[in-house]
């Protein structure tokens, strides 16, 4: 636990939340900001910063949940989409430093954009960034 | 496996790919069309479209193979963030109907926007989606 975060504080009950589901190890709650109506955080109860700091233990329960969050968000806002988005540091967008998924209703009208444009790779580099990244997995 | 799909056609080995891990159940290759450079997907080798309506074991083997490619992407490219990002339906952005985790290395510097505005509930309103996706959940 942080004594900052804000996260940490809905975990704790000491901030109100639009909870959606709970139980010992992850919650979900409605994003007051959402991108569109109906958007749900999925949250781990226990405080770390990134991802890939997680016990993939914890990570295997959060996906979990985010499946079932997906679904019924899904049905109840009768949505055409969703995009699931997991942010990690602020260069990523990453608001809160306390692992998260978002889970966004879309609709075909809804005007959101999240198309970047395509990035071109020179004469072999593509080889090289996949040699350099399997180094190190 | 569906026969019009790249993604299945990359599994079966029919369409070549710049590999960056394999196991039975799970594939990651590079985006050709990156985001950024390092830019990877993780695919299930088995054709959903959603990931609703994937078993929750197949996600969850999904997942920490996504863990372990950002950790990885991370550290060969040197970012200074990463994004988990899965389309789901055209109207989400999803170009390819077969499930997949895209894992995207950020840079302070990058101009990429993942920024959506925030959209507003009405009073109550947000308590009545609340309730409402509580209800099909």
């Amino acid at each position: 636990m942080s004594d900052e975060c804000i996260f940490c504080k809905i975990v704790k009950g000491e901030i109100p939340s639009y909870k959606l589901y709970e139980d010992d190890d992850v919650i979900s709650f409605l994003d007051i900001g959402p991108a569109n109506k109906g958007h749900a955080l999925v949250v781990s109860k226990l405080h770390y910063e990134l991802l890939t700091e997680m016990p993939s233990e914890l990570l295997q329960k959060m996906i979990i949940v985010v499946q079932k969050i997906a679904a019924a968000v899904m049905k109840a806002t009768k949505a055409d989409g969703f995009n699931v988005l997991n942010n990690n540091k602020k260069a990523a967008g990453q608001l809160v430093a306390h692992v998260h998924f978002h889970v966004v209703p879309r609709f075909s009208d809804d005007g959101l954009k999240l198309v970047w444009p395509n990035k071109e790779y020179k004469e072999k580099e593509i080889e090289e960034y996949m040699d350099k990244i399997k180094s190190v997995l």
